[in-house]
């Protein structure tokens, strides 16, 4: 493994900070007001954040009202500026910034910062704990990276502020990745549409401290849903047949939803991931829901999956003469590399310091909604790629003991500024 | 127990002639074309069979052309008329005889001659075995008794020929039971429609050798199905989503036909009691199928059941995009024995030899579609009584084991034969 | 319907103020402490409460500590005494108060005092929404008139105190009936073990005001149970056969559960009345539940439903790699009302004020633990009867909009004063 | 498309005649002793059939006695001589000639030579049908080909005989391909345990005529089984909890293993191709069984599968009270043509006569047992390879319309034989 850099004080503060206040998609208020706190205290050109970035009609699986206002004065709380607040407050979180330095390409890099609903681990063995940053909002915690993600979004920046680079620099911190919710908004937003190299980028997945994966493709195209039966409730003793049992079409549901063929042109996959219903042992359930989603390697085996599931739904509904509704959560394309855009990162790679490992292509496994940035940009002539930085993290992503090695921060932010540097230098 | 009666060998031969040539429903060639050289040897006055005693559109569950074919050329070869062949042939089976003796009421006494897909029990310990009646066509038997109830009938009939019996009495020998398919179409036929008393019966049902039942009761209303799903077949290997699983959706409705809810105004029931898909392990399901049942302690108790099942069988359907066509076999509503007509079974079975034990009431806890001709009479002013003759049966009804005590035939005789000479007697 | 009484100021305020501080089983602190504080200040001969009622092995289904600390806090707030609270306030709420009166039967009351996890209607068309005593506890209510019938349970035994009544009267308040809990640990601590006469009752039960059922049988024995699954969790797009889907393993038991056959001894019931499990969309659930019961017509019905819901509970889970534990939540025998006592009542009945109908029996078609007691003391040769009082109540039991009229309530107390008085006078 | 070869009318009249007989796996006693017949009057130096080729224990999915004698009656009805069916009339099918020419390679070619239980389609636009010899076997049919393969493999071997090679060639004709039954037990016979090199073929899979695959890969494993479920019966109308349900256990086993989790490492197959249950709509049915497949792109991700399986048809089993036994019918790893191997195919056949296009790579997308042939011979140090040779089938396979054009038997003829000749001659 190389000797890895160390991260800049600055940084790690930043990313200790933004650690300390994980929150979840869509009510990424204190992170965002500090993020613009930091682009306001720099030489950009443009500042971008709220409804101006957001097409308002593509967010989905934004929470209701109350969980919004919590959050919010959560962040005031925590500092937040009234004024920030006022413009995100809705769940218009995340922000753009644009560095505009004359002739050559416009280059996007798009960072996410969203946390997750899981309660961090507090043993001494888990750095976060040890070193006193571990999450003031119980029950949600940065298990993905995303507090890495948006400082080396940052360190970014500032890298390209201190050179010579000729070109536009955008630079996007997306909310709502967790969800695969807020991709779409912004991508449907334009900002992105003049864009000729797009980036994205990962830390960790499974690779060690010292590795680049320059190209990750196989995103997992996938589709949330959630799923709510209604039927009649009724004494369960006194009274069973007035019932029209929820619970029994939403448990016939999940039999059947697993049940979905297995297609031949590539992976599915099927998941219903949280499930409920009914109130108490002795009343017929009137309610149940599932909350699920569907996934293809492919967008069309992801749309195979959806028309069966839909069908299944449907159909365990009548089974026990329940209504079903099924609400869109958030959904996300497949994408992949472009190759031309994998070779100058690979390049770049190979010669920065920290990395010792060039791994040229890897598979996501899972999905990600950075794809429909990737795709948004395609489709209008640009290319994308979807970088790995390896990272040795003690626990899985995605759970209570995940962190990252902060000194793998600054290879981040070598890399990702080098790419930028060499493709304003040839564009 | 009663010292029970000797069987005449007359009878003794009948019975054991019809035991042993079983015939399934509708099938029951042999057994009808016996039963009418019996009656044209007799001073009767009608003989009513074929078409004539059937409403063709009532009937159900007949089954195929080739099936009836098999069961007709097996009839003819073992000596039935080809006449009698040609009239019942296509599944008119079954046979009314009638008595007309001037002033009096009509009496009905039906007995059914259908028997089941049961392999007979060839161990020396089973009397038809070891006394040679076994039956001849292997997998079919009479397992329930309809030897017994047909041989009764013509003993009931002879005895009020040789008396001075006034009235009009009618012997229905009814195909079809075990389908609960016969009783409908001659119900609906109307030769029953002039009944003043109507009598069915009934040997065994776990009564011993000298026990008669009155009036049995709480017959469970049913309705037979079949359901057959319709998918698309695909390799299983090569091409899994080009299929539409009919088993999983076979599959799916059994699991949620169990599952209807239970009722508190009485017992329901469901079974899919025959089930099967498929062609080969490495082909996804074309087809399948379920043949059930449904039944309730009363004719509403069973439409809920069926108003249920039709939902679970379509949402299943829906559920794995195959087509879902169900046919109504038999059916059968619930019926009561008639208080008044119950009294007189009552005080004749005390005095009649062979009876130590008269139970007023009992519950079937099965269906019989006598219970259509019970409620055919009871809608036209008549009233109906279904008997129970108890016999010590070394099985259970519906199994290789069943057998009847020919002594007790004889007391069904005599028990009958005195009920409707009671009723001529004294209307 | 009969011109009802009209309750006295004193009862109706005691009901009222009942119905506004509505606490869920086992937490019924305030609700304890009220009736505690109404019996220390009648010329009663002992008053128990806390553990000394109680077999502390018998008590299921006991909130955990966090829910007991709020309604104890709750009620602390609502000015229970602290001194109360400390001997009630691990969950061993409920009282009970005697009166011993030198020779004579000694004849026991139950009433039950908890309410439901319901929220309460607050249309101008229900009348404690109406009348300003709704529910101050948002989210539960009084929806099945337990603070009618311990309303009842005190006027009686002020009748009683002003009676020339000679015996012993002991007036039972059990909590947690609602969850089929309170009654067990009762009738183990022995405190019933001396009582010749008991007596329950229930308000409403579909009968109008003016209506009373002598004696009310046919309880359907019932157990509750929660299941819990542990499988493994897994992220749902990366590695699905990493997890251990304890989702599919409870829709499974759930799907199968509905599905234990029908049993021709008699009416069963089965519910999987609250479910739920996983987290998130996108993880495979790694925890999952069932809230459940069954039911019988007898204990002996119960117990092969229960035996049978184990079965598909363990199947279940191997099915899918997890781990079951299943915990019996409450539970509750079948029981009858003692003939001769139920005469007694009936007789009562027809001269008691405000009655004009008296049914002699009628079925409850649903579970209840008085039957505990009922059978506690009639295994130690005292008789028991369950006592139906009706009242015109707008909504269903267990419904939003559930209320009694208040004259039913003095009704209650005039039946129940009178039938102990008549028992005592005539043992 | 190339203007393909002319099959001469020996071949043709074999590939007809074959045609006519079709015969299911373990069978095929008509088509081996035809076979024999077209050896025995060739100059080949071994001739290997019946237990010599077989090693017995790893037969399975062998048909019961009544089938194989049924079948073996039949062929010798049709002309099979007597001795050869003495020696292969177990079930031992299938033949291997040896070509011994002194120095070289040991080369092998396998062609498989059972049918299918499909019913032939019967139109004039079926080219069998037309021409007089459709399937004279009445619901089953060579609706893959192989009449086809067999056809080949005695061509191939009259080239060899014709020309001047040098060295050892084994011909196998290998029974039960479609059950995925013959591959092993003759690989485990060690009959092909000197080969150096090894083919196997199929004509069509999609490719069209003038097509050829050099190497086929990615063969599924697979494994088969019947898994039977024993209940207990009961009459589902009286005494329905009496039964324990086969067909409950059976559904709901369906329901779950359709619902095993994907799997990321590759594709993974279930399948319950043919189930059924139950004897009659009013019977508690007794047993139950199901007939199916797992199969995976490795063997281990089909091995995952299995465990799986195995773990629902046991939960499934202890859900309704059964018992289960899952009988293991046939199974073949997965496997890989090797790439030296490939290069000799594709080299040969861009100068066969009749083949335009050369496809190097294909993916056959289901299961061949041939692959236990391939693993045996990899395994002991040669090579194998498996080649697709196009053909315009009207119907795809497994389908009654399925045909070949015969011109393409001379091309794989000519293939092959090209091969092995080039294989000898620079080995």
């Amino acid at each position: 493994m190389a000797d890895a850099s160390t991260l800049a004080a600055e940084y790690r503060d930043l990313r200790r900070d933004l650690h300390r206040h994980p929150e979840p998609a869509w009510c990424e208020f204190y992170t965002t007001n500090r993020l613009i706190e930091e682009l306001e205290g720099r030489a950009i050109d443009d500042l971008l954040y709220g409804p101006a970035i957001h097409a308002a009609d593509a967010r989905r699986n934004v929470p209701d009202a109350d969980a919004l206002t919590e959050w919010r004065e959560r962040a005031r709380e925590a500092g937040a500026s009234d004024d920030v607040l006022d413009t995100i407050g809705d769940g218009y979180t995340g922000a753009v910034a644009v560095v505009d330095r004359g002739e050559g390409p416009t280059i996007a890099l798009r960072v996410d910062i969203d946390a997750l609903p899981i309660t961090e681990a507090d043993g001494d063995d888990h750095h976060p704990a040890a070193a006193g940053f571990r999450s003031g909002n119980e029950g949600f915690m940065h298990a993905c990276g995303h507090d890495a993600h948006a400082t080396i979004g940052l360190g970014v920046l500032d890298s390209i502020l201190d050179s010579d680079f000729s070109g536009t620099f955008k630079l996007v911190f997306q909310p709502a990745e967790e969800t695969v919710s807020g991709g779409k908004p912004i991508a449907e937003s334009g900002v992105l549409d003049d864009v000729d190299h797009f980036l994205a980028l990962h830390i960790g997945l499974d690779h060690p401290s010292g590795e680049v994966v320059a190209g990750i493709d196989e995103f997992l195209a996938v589709r949330q849903f959630e799923a709510t039966f209604a039927g009649d409730s009724a004494h369960a003793g006194a009274r069973p047949e007035h019932g029209d049992n929820a619970v029994q079409a939403m448990a016939a549901a999940v039999q059947n939803l697993y049940g979905i063929p297995r297609n031949s042109a590539g992976g599915t996959r099927v998941n219903a991931g949280r499930v409920g219903g009914g109130t108490a042992s002795n009343i017929v359930p009137e309610e149940a829901f599932i909350e699920g989603e569907v996934r293809g390697e492919t967008t069309e085996l992801m749309e195979y999956m959806w028309d069966h599931a839909e069908r299944v739904l449907s159909g365990a509904a009548t089974m026990h003469d329940c209504e079903v509704d099924v609400e869109l959560l958030g959904d996300a394309p497949s994408a992949h590399s472009d190759a031309a855009l994998v070779d100058v990162i690979d390049h770049v790679a190979r010669r920065t310091a920290g990395v010792d490992t060039v791994v040229e292509h890897d598979s996501l496994g899972g999905s990600e909604d950075a794809t429909y940035l990737m795709q948004r940009v395609q489709n209008r002539g640009g290319e994308a790629a979807y970088v790995g930085v390896g990272t040795d993290h003690p626990g899985g992503h995605h759970t209570p003991t995940f962190d990252v090695r902060e000194g793998d921060i600054a290879v981040g932010i070598d890399l990702i500024a080098g790419v930028v540097t060499e493709l304003a230098a040839d564009p």
